[in-house]
């Protein structure tokens, strides 16, 4: 029976991405320190999927990147069937035709899953020299479409919409499925910006990856970027993937935070079971090494706090850019925080119930356990006060609900609470997320 | 205890609108007379909404068709505090300050509900003359905003975010209240589309008719026009809305119709108890007769049964916009369909399998009584054949499905089935909607 | 024979304009003590225009300043025919229906012209008060468009475009004529930008003003507001009007005045005999009173030569916005440089050598002088050194050039150049205009 | 002395293009044939321009037409410094290095001028290659931006804005220049249209391409494609290149033909000596043999007359589409029509006197001869009278000009015109022109 990939990932997936630390530097220690402190400190709190961000392919990534992120026609590591393996001098156990399955056994090991990114399309360099594609009559040069680029990412060309195109996908497949590849995150894919026609380009190449994946047998989670996705295709994500992004790059900027809110109150009725508007990665502890300016977040606590709080109760995946060797303690809470983290089950199910230019709330009612939570955040740059009538909070459950105490699930504290009103001060860019006793 | 607008429609709504055969020559004894047909003919099924559509308060409303749909500057009927009334010409029953009680009380009577159409804002006439606004010390000039109007009618002017403003719109629920008005449509408020810098310029005067229907204590539903909403305002909708319409006008055009197909996948996961995206009104049965030109619909059999089934599992309210008393029978059998208008119970969840430029597929599962549908539709303009995969289906399905006959809902026909695809032939803008048995 | 209205100003025409000091609070006397200076000081160098700027004929003008620039729904001076006449409060001499005539005569003794700012359309109030239209049987509602309105203005509506609106038009126009008016500065009708769909809808009111124009036998200059004019429609511009809005309103900013070397650059081959794009009034002098903070203009001294260097060259109106009789001697003395002034002879010819994000160069060539000038403008916030090769000019002029001097004519000083570069240094946002001797 | 670019044509060029007829598969014996003709039939009347379009250097160009326009990833002729040269398949006489040098001096000898059409930027494969630029230490991956590609064809890579750019431009025009090429049509550099944030993306190239011409020595016309260009890049256009396509490929469709009328009246003030605004070839004759379908022209005699007045009156190039050789003695009649060729010199002074949807209007008036034109263009799809009044006509003319007879310049008859009015009827599409005597 056919799979069905809604059932891959029945959680928002929970991992590390090399990228806000390494960029394209990342190397086989780099990923074995970070899966091994996962394995060690993070497990246990849901955190499994290790994976290796952008240009693992490519030879002397990162050596010249006071001029290019991505060096253009610079040498790829590819394999006779035009299909790109991982760069030995930096993944020494890919040598021999390993691929990454040596390091893919060793994380899965650890009992974490294994993710890897890719850029949609076959190598330019395949193209330009005719490289056979396998299980195909034809060559490279007949499936690649000459106008279909990356606007910032110099190393492919998009695949035309013929079987010969779907070959390819299918041997990609066939590879990283043989190296136990539980993730792949595609790339110039979710929106092809650069165009102006047509931001949706590469939509069949979406679909040529999931059937690959569906054909490969093993279940593999389909994550796109970059974002803005594009709403009026929503049904189309939703029906070949498992994760897409709603934002360009996130970074530690409280103007991208404040927007997300307005993100996520656009998707937040698209989050389904294997289906997850991706709200990007966490930009905190150690950040920046590989483009040359390492630091370290420069969110405030308070701003950490509303990330988690939003990325958890919208049921966005959660990617951890910083280096994890680097958590510092406060930073590890922050990510272990179970009362949040338990936000993400399929049974929680949250609402908006209001969102303007300075402050947002909203609702979670856990169906199982009845459990029933109000979150605000203050989106202004001053501290500002909160009340919100229990008459409004109440119309936002599905059952009655009766409460005398707040629990507050970041500082843990109970609140009594007597009155027809919720008060409470909040300061600039933090969150009160409050369970009802 | 504050109402909670979504419990006031556990339903899309059902009913009839004045508006396509109508236009803006409506009176009483038209009201009357499908009001009553409803409750003869309808009323069993779900139908009980009678809605007035525009310009009940217009003198000679219709009398200068060739050149205007709305006789600009004319003699609007208006009481002392800058509210329209009805035409008593139209309405004799609103003689001597009775308003629309009359009509509404024998509505109700029926066991029908009754609703009015308005145009966001005060009269234009008002704020040029000054006058009162009730329970405020301002006048009309003072809340009127003289760059707010709409681009099609011109009988209003929008309405400053004020209180004053706030209490306009209070004096007008209080008043319609009193009517006992059930339902209002409010026009030129869900897209200001002439505006080039904002098309949601009056978000505030939903606001302030939803908090104005709050404060009258009288459970009326809020519907806004036109169309198309915006998706990016979403959540305002859906706060503070019943239903908001996703199109513009919405006609006997197979264009229209097959686009309303992208529109419903766009808005699919946004109806929820109380909150109705809207898919306009039915433009079936005879139409047009306010317009000029009284014709029968131009929708096909199979174009009508296409619209009802996307209508009933998409959960759109449905408005039929014929002259209910002309009805042939064949409509009238559409229009009572039970096995389709059940697929509008709320624990109907519709799922959106395929949209393509050819054809589309729908799932529907009822969680309670655990049936599986399947609706097919061919939006090409030749016949064509249709072969779904169980397994394709099965996976869209909550739970395990076995199933062995299909029941067509339009024919009533049973067919065996026992290969592993479900196969048949439908003729151009036709639908299959089977029931899994 | 028909009259040409490309003779009605030979060249761009120069003057005094009331709004950028009193906004809608000018008065009569106002009018007669600027118009006094000009006679006295700076007709002799071309300024003779005098116009009274916006709403004149409102009541109570400027009385609400705090919260509106145009009191909504306020009462208007208008004749028996829905024309707007002066407001006699402030304009006495305008008493007992003899409108602007007594000041404009008196401004036509001393040797001036006289010109009047009005909004395009027909009033609000005479369409709802269904008022006559001299020489038509239709009555003002007839005449107007419910749905054209001002975004910022509230008191006309649009005319529709049929015989009886071209009939309003020709009774404005002949009611003018009797004033003696010169020049009427039209807003709301070179681009009616609140409409998302047509910036250009009043195109046909530009066409019934210009009509009516040509037969009230005097002959008008007809200037076109607000900005931007748009460049596609051009030759509709030149076909009917004399001058019309390269910008929205200017103001004493640089971002503004750096930005209209680019409007400039797109308009230079449009500037013709009785064809003007216009850079908008001299925000110089004492500015402001009327909008509740007089103050001097924002503008540095070298920012003011930068402006009047380029609009002198680029053959723009030239309007001042200072309030003449507080000009200081220096401001004087920029306003009265012959030498920059008479660059503006239709036998100057402008040519622009370069234009980028930190200088400009432009060309004149007075053809019947055989005079070459190079006018060098430094764009950037710092001091910045401009070499410039005699070759590069030299292909700029149509004849053969030899020069050993330049003359600075701002600062009037002569500088021997035998070099076969031009070498200057320039200060921030500041211009040198050499004439090559 | 630096060479002025507005000399090297100061009339707008006149001559043939290859691309109508042939798209790729121009060859050798092409060019000779219609170059032979051209030097009997058409260079006394001013046609002197050979100019072979698109892909001369690609192998096998038009093999694969059913599926490719341009063959993605084929093999280009390139010499050692990254440099395409002709294929010697199809100009046998530019083997061995010889380049176009041969048919160039051949052409010459004819009494003809010799161009070449390229596309912007460097072959995708030297950059894929690394091969090494003439006079530079960089090699061709480092000076290729591998984001800047042209969405149509897939041979090149954009240039980078550098020294070492600049070096490959300058080593182009080196090696065209000692071809002996007069002219250089430059593609996908005027408008680059793919890219949704900027269509003058290539910019710095246009730039790069004026410096190497004015380096080469040899006074090479710069023709740039394709459009429509932007109007607020005039200046840019004008400061850098003779010629600018306004429309996107023009073709026999009236649609296209009056759409042009608009287009026109946008640039009819941006034709000077040595900058023209271009209409695009002049599809007439037998064309599109090489793109698989050969015809003859889908334009009426009528829609031609329509087409050679504007693109003449206005002061377009002329660029012959069809193949010579097959030129009936009509279309000859047509492109040798002294009269109507006559109004393209300089002294020439054209002006729209109306243009709307049903017609148009130009005026034109020969400074140096003192003759007066009136070209009538009748836009509808029927027959339609003319009706222009003397005074009308008059206004538009410099001078005082007197005539009792019009003749026709088309079909060369006189007719007397003692009427206030010049009245015609005109076929549907069909032009009439008048000389005033």
């Amino acid at each position: 029976m056919k799979m069905n990939k809604n059932q891959f990932c029945p959680l928002p997936p929970m991992g590390w991405n090399s990228y806000d630390y390494y960029d394209t530097t990342v190397d086989e220690e780099a990923v074995r320190n970070n899966a091994k402190y996962m394995a060690q400190h993070l497990k246990d709190y849901g955190w499994n999927y290790i994976v290796i961000d952008i240009q693992w392919y490519a030879q002397g990534a990162g050596t010249q990147r006071d001029k290019h992120q991505y060096i253009p026609f610079s040498q790829l590591e590819m394999d006779s069937y035009s299909r790109l393996l991982p760069d030995p001098e930096r993944f020494p156990s890919s040598k021999n035709g390993a691929g990454f399955k040596p390091l893919a056994d060793d994380i899965h090991n650890l009992g974490l899953k294994f993710g890897i990114h890719i850029m949609r399309g076959i190598p330019r360099i395949a193209a330009h020299h005719h490289t056979p594609v396998l299980g195909c009559s034809l060559t490279a040069n007949e499936i690649a479409d000459p106008s279909s680029i990356c606007g910032w990412n110099p190393d492919m060309y998009g695949v035309r919409n013929t079987e010969e195109g779907q070959r390819y996908y299918d041997s990609l497949l066939e590879l990283y499925a043989s190296w136990g590849v539980d993730f792949i995150k595609c790339d110039d894919i979710c929106n092809t910006n650069m165009y102006k026609h047509n931001p949706y380009s590469a939509k069949h190449e979406i679909e040529m990856l999931a059937h690959a994946i569906d054909k490969c047998g093993r279940p593999i989670v389909l994550s796109l970027s970059p974002g803005p996705a594009l709403i009026e295709q929503s049904f189309h994500y939703e029906k070949y993937a498992n994760m897409w992004r709603i934002t360009d790059d996130f970074w530690d900027n409280w103007d991208l935070l404040k927007d997300m809110f307005h993100r996520c109150a656009l998707w937040k009725d698209h989050v389904k079971e294997g289906c997850y508007p991706d709200c990007d990665m966490l930009p905190l502890g150690y950040l920046g090494k590989g483009f040359g300016h390492e630091r370290q977040t420069r969110f405030t606590q308070a701003e950490q706090r509303t990330m988690m709080t939003l990325w958890c109760l919208f049921g966005s995946p959660l990617m951890i850019g910083a280096e994890l060797t680097k958590l510092d303690s406060w930073t590890l809470s922050l990510l272990t925080n179970d009362a949040i983290l338990n936000l993400r089950t399929p049974h929680c199910k949250p609402a908006l119930l209001e969102l303007n230019d300075c402050f947002s709330i909203w609702t979670v009612y856990n169906e199982i356990e009845k459990n029933a939570y109000v979150a605000l955040f203050n989106l202004r740059d001053t501290e500002m006060e909160f009340s919100v009538s229990r008459e409004e909070l109440l119309n936002s459950f599905p059952e009655n609900i009766d409460f005398t105490q707040l629990k507050e699930l970041w500082a843990g504290q109970l609140k009594p609470c007597t009155d027809a009103v919720i008060c409470t001060s909040i300061a600039a860019h933090d969150t009160c997320i409050y369970q009802l006793l």
